[in-house]
């Protein structure tokens, strides 16, 4: 018996996202079946949406910060059980076997791990479909366990904004000590300040304008600096141990290199895209200064996050939608009029 | 009583380096004399005689592979005597007080190394002044010893071009189980290949060219790459965890990311510039892979690579010149057309 469940699908490109029925797969001994509460809205589900990376295959189902409750498990689950609040971030499965995915860095799966809407099943080999729906039916390696202590919706995109920040974070040593710099206040910088914070870090928001002050001591930082000002800029040179930077279009790079702590690295979470202008190399070599990329995270490192966000009491700062209100929240999130994320209310699929 | 010495000097950025009669310093409590046995030719040598960097003042005497004999020392000094094999780099002072200089990272200095050539003492004031001449004075903490196991000579390249990929090299922990790669066979490229080798990693060259097979072997590689061949690079995708690229001029950097492994890192240590065309962040994204700079090394470090050298039996392919020859050598340099160093032999300053 396959489970047939109604989500929201583009059918093209240039479609808005409408409802859409589909079967679920039949669990599978090491699946977990999940009932969907909210889900996220990423930057990622409008761009694949559109096919804006060329790589879309329709109709796609979007939705990589899900959130829900286990209705059901396959006969070898035993970490999870019916009831259990349970999240599911950008990958549902990789090889298991490689390097990358020994190490616990399943995004950077050698044979490439399957992402949750727009990959393909390892088994079936049927399309994934991601969280705009009812219920989605995942393996159990790749659920996360989502502390009760938190309020659900508000959690939902710990599953990809909240993991992009905490894994540079992490893996770069952030913590009492550090000076942390996050470029951009949308949803990722927003979760950047706050895991910063929480870590111990001593914390800056680099941003394009102003009047974003108050917000962003609020979330965590303690300074902000207005890059396009020199002078605010030259009074940060060398000072950062880490910037991770969230902007997510092709952005000059150069002046946030001299700010950098020498042995600093300049982390890029949301950016694929060539550097122009040229980076210059200059202040890197005489300054042993790192420009790297970063990709969400691997699965022991998002629930480590989860559990850090339950013990401090973080979540993300949310505006909650209905489903059928995802087009219009498509159009304010390109003009990045959301404080700092939408996420979708599933049970408004029912009404 | 100031010493006066012989040296060649460019007077411009047009002249020929020419015999040039110059002070040094009468040494300080701190200082040691050394008498100069050999000086490597650098690249940033021909640089800065020509003024390519527009940093240059003249006249000015060049020369940072120093290798000499200590003549005598001020009345603090108690590491040297006189007659002690000598070497000096890059460096011949810095703040000492600053985080880097603390860490033993001086050519990171907050306020700025003193360049042997081209710098200003911190003390008098007085340009510095290189290595192509009779004998130089300069503060104990930044004179090496020179293990007498080794071909003095040859050893001069190791104070520039083996400190500059030793460094890298240690910092990136390169050794035992790791893939290393080097860019580019000349007076830097053919040390990584060595002291790489030595580390007891399993190196790869990369080179644009043929022809180099046999000689890259003998000098410690396991691999040769064509970086120009598609199929080759496909044969080491994702496998370096350190690549050194000693290339001194403008490249494409994008072919090479791909063959870095999961957080392996492209270290430039030979130019300084805009990368163009335009570095392509996706396969830093989606590989946690970095590109980073990294400027000679710290005094320590630099001893360490002399011991590990001499432990090792580890100098340089030189060509010996006398120091009436240096122009013809400069231009030799500008096609490439030594295997690998030049080294001036200061002897014949007198004949």
């Amino acid at each position: 018996m396959t489970m047939n469940v109604l989500g929201y699908a583009a059918a093209s490109p240039a479609a808005d996202l409408a409802p859409y029925r589909f079967d679920r797969r039949d669990p599978r001994p090491d699946d977990v079946v999940i009932d969907i509460l909210y889900c996220g809205v990423c930057h990622s589900d409008l761009h694949t949406a559109r096919n804006d990376w060329g790589w879309s295959s329709y109709p796609i189902v979007p939705g990589h910060e899900i959130i829900g409750r286990v209705r059901e498990v396959g006969s070898a689950v035993t970490r999870f059980k019916a009831g259990d609040a349970v999240g599911v971030g950008c990958m549902v499965d990789s090889c298991r076997h490689c390097a990358p995915c020994e190490k616990g860095t399943e995004q950077y799966c050698a044979e490439g791990s399957t992402y949750t809407y727009g990959g393909v099943d390892r088994h079936d080999h049927r399309p994934t479909q991601g969280g705009y729906s009812e219920a989605i039916v995942v393996s159990d390696r790749f659920v996360l366990k989502v502390p009760e202590s938190l309020d659900l919706k508000a959690a939902a995109p710990l599953l990809c904004a909240g993991i992009t920040t905490w894994s540079p974070l992490r893996h770069w040593k952030a913590g009492k000590g550090s000076q942390v710099a996050i470029t951009g206040l949308g949803g990722l910088g927003h979760m950047g300040l706050k895991l910063a914070k929480a870590l111990g870090a001593e914390v800056t928001l680099f941003t394009r304008s102003g009047g974003k002050e108050s917000d962003a001591r609020r979330l965590g930082a303690d300074r902000i600096v207005i890059s396009t000002d020199p002078a605010q800029m030259a009074a940060v040179k060398s000072r950062f141990d880490l910037i991770i930077d969230t902007v997510p279009y092709v952005h000059d790079l150069n002046p946030y290199i001299p700010t950098l702590a020498t042995d600093g690295t300049l982390a890029l979470v949301g950016y694929l895209g060539g550097l122009e202008p040229a980076l210059n190399t200059a202040p890197m070599v005489l300054g042993r200064k790192t420009v790297a990329g970063s990709l969400i995270g691997g699965i022991a490192e998002t629930q480590e996050m989860l559990d850090f966000c339950g013990a401090h009491c973080i979540v993300s700062d949310v505006e909650v939608i209905r489903m059928q209100d995802i087009n219009g929240a498509y159009e304010r999130l390109l003009k990045s009029d959301v404080k700092y994320r939408f996420v979708i209310d599933m049970a408004s699929l029912k009404g």
